[in-house]
């Protein structure tokens, strides 16, 4: 039985990590909110989920090292600068982040970057994405998590074959470009698809989630796999053995 | 035996549009392309169909004008100007309009409308498309027309209410609004779809063409339906009988 | 507020109505459920709602006529008798009976039957669902539903035109007929799907359902709605006034 | 430059084969059908595709062997008599038998046996396939070739672990089965889908086939790489190096 402690419990995630964790019979350390002291939650918790914000990301790995325990980061819209600061933590202690916790969408990236590297690029790649109507950016964490992953199959730089909000006067599709599109309505948990479309034929690949409980139940997966590891960064290819 | 002229035939649905009129038993008049004679061929036509590009419309229509003779209009891309322009011809002449001249589009177009207007927006309306790698422009006009429909049926205006090219920090969704999304790859003819996304369930209304045949098809039925109507603007509704 | 009784209140849908009833601000007037006494319950409700088994339906229509109350019946499964037993239990009583209660599917019975009112039948119609692993029975209750409002709108008889179960064998499809296929796995709430096949295009009328709450929630609607209503058998569209 | 025979030459991919051949730069060394004399025709041929029926395997075996060229066989509907034929054949000559010859299907099989290999049997595969009106059996030849490689990757036979052709009372979905579905509609050139279907979430790899030309470019494909192979029995996958 393992003490998980929350950071970020009260937010849309914090429910469903509540649960997952009594689903799997582990003991729920806490949880550490805006203003909350992360270093008292990390004192009594044998590892830690962070799903709050970018903001708060270094003061929460800070935290982390202090005591000494690992961290699950599941929190999306981290720039390079949070990236860093991830590789340098985990010189210290282990540390796993993705854009996506689930089960589906971690072998979805690993098929994708598969199809990518056998597919030439007179197969256009085409990443679309649809999210609840609250959802404030685009494209969606995971959705970026896929196009890296066709990226490096494909060997190619995702920034710099990016074909995002396409608008009005766009010209002809960039050859090897990767495109994305953003869909937002109603209560979607999160849709994701891939599409590989060549001459006359299409491949798509194609991830539905009903609802968090998935992402939960991975975060919990991955925070019982970071336990006792030696100082790392982690990915959930590991955790979950691809 | 009807003798249609086709203006743009050298365009990517001139040979679609001859192989149809083929088809159908009818007559193919010859074709008009940029720096030919309209005139001409307006003189030998019992009915033009026009798919060519906006900047020619004009001349077009003083060519059928002068000759008496329908048009059927399948150019996309117009714009305030081309619209008055038809309606001033449409005192003299039968003309028709659309964005998309397939049985099967007409048709979603009637059937987004009706769901529109029985859905509050509690239910959010979202449209992609998907088109070849070289089409230039987004959304597509029959996104377009299929978004028309959406706000007839809700009774708000399109322009006002639109979401295109969602990127970055874009914020919730806007109630009420209309979403676009545009996808380009492969030599995909044109798929269509509108969601209705309310409160943890989806209506998914989606048109697919396999080819440029049906667009065809359906340009003959309205040059077809146009001989001997009177002066007035018509659309693929009526032809259709929808 | 509605003091609201549940037949079948600790089966699959039991849950959810209870739920439904509280979000809507009435009353749960309780519930009855195998080998309990239905009179008891209907004589402290103002109406109940039926997701019971066929078994139960002639008794649970016994008692709501001896207490004078309406319901709402959600039951599947039915089949010619128990439609009989329902027309004459409304001819004392309001009664509603549905192979679905959300107000998304209830539309898209009424979108299909437009469509196949104005597609010939060289539209080939095709209705796909899927559901969870544990479902027993095939195609589901909604999918028969759509497909009556299929042979409605094209005006044949269902039974004499449907093709289920292919397998082996088939030979080429039948003209005009409606065919169904039923997909299970996993924790699927239900999809559903009616596609138009015509040549070179097709046309795909979709829900999909996240949970059971829409069916709840409908239920619930249809339950208020019955509430004071005249003897008579009523549906879903009068309830949505679709 | 190839010189390729096509067995089957009149039937449904004949003319998209001769095209595929042409477009390649090959010589296209004739046909032979019902009737004709195989033998002639493998004389003058550097490798014989094969599209034409069952009944002519053997035949068409005896031939290529006598002539000493390689064959690739697209017939569908082949039995154990068909295979063990084939393996005999694969003795003498290169031989190259598959239920699709398109690129996108042959990565679709070489993913979902990934996929399979990495998902337990609590992720149900359903497999769903749509083709035109004509087509007389059902599973599609490619939906069995996506199941055996679901089967594979999962470790266990196909046969034993089928559910086909669901209708009526079927009770609850077998654990570790695979579903398959047939759609007939239209003139779908054909679509494929394979679904892993878990607890609240789903993968779905999809294959959608605008024509048939890419079968045939597959084909022609298949024989290009054959020439001078030695004698051995040989996959796409081979062929498309995957």
């Amino acid at each position: 039985m393992t003490r998980i402690g929350i950071i970020g419990s009260k937010g849309r995630m914090g429910g469903a990590l509540q649960q997952a964790i009594a689903d799997a019979g582990h003991d729920y350390a806490g949880g550490a909110d805006q203003g909350d002291d992360v270093s008292a939650l990390a004192a009594k918790a044998d590892v830690l989920v962070d799903f709050s914000a970018p903001a708060a990301l270094q003061a929460n790995l800070d935290a982390a090292i202090a005591a000494g325990v690992p961290v699950a980061i599941g929190t999306t819209g981290l720039d390079d600068t949070h990236h860093t600061a991830i590789d340098k933590a985990a010189q210290q202690i282990a540390v796993l982040q993705t854009g996506n916790t689930s089960h589906g969408v971690t072998l979805l990236a690993h098929l994708v970057e598969q199809a990518a590297s056998r597919l030439g690029d007179d197969w256009d790649i085409e990443i679309v994405e649809m999210h609840h109507r609250m959802k404030v950016d685009a494209p969606s964490g995971t959705a970026l998590l896929l196009g890296e992953a066709a990226a490096k199959g494909r060997g190619i730089d995702l920034a710099a074959n990016s074909e995002r909000g396409r608008d009005g006067q766009t010209g002809a599709r960039g050859q090897g470009a990767i495109g994305f599109a953003s869909l937002r309505g109603g209560t979607v948990a999160g849709d994701h698809s891939v599409t590989f479309a060549g001459n006359e034929e299409r491949l798509t690949l194609t991830h539905n989630a009903e609802n968090r409980m998935i992402f939960a139940r991975g975060a919990v997966k991955a925070a019982e796999w970071l336990v006792g590891r030696a100082a790392g960064r982690y990915t959930m290819p590991q955790v979950l053995d691809l």
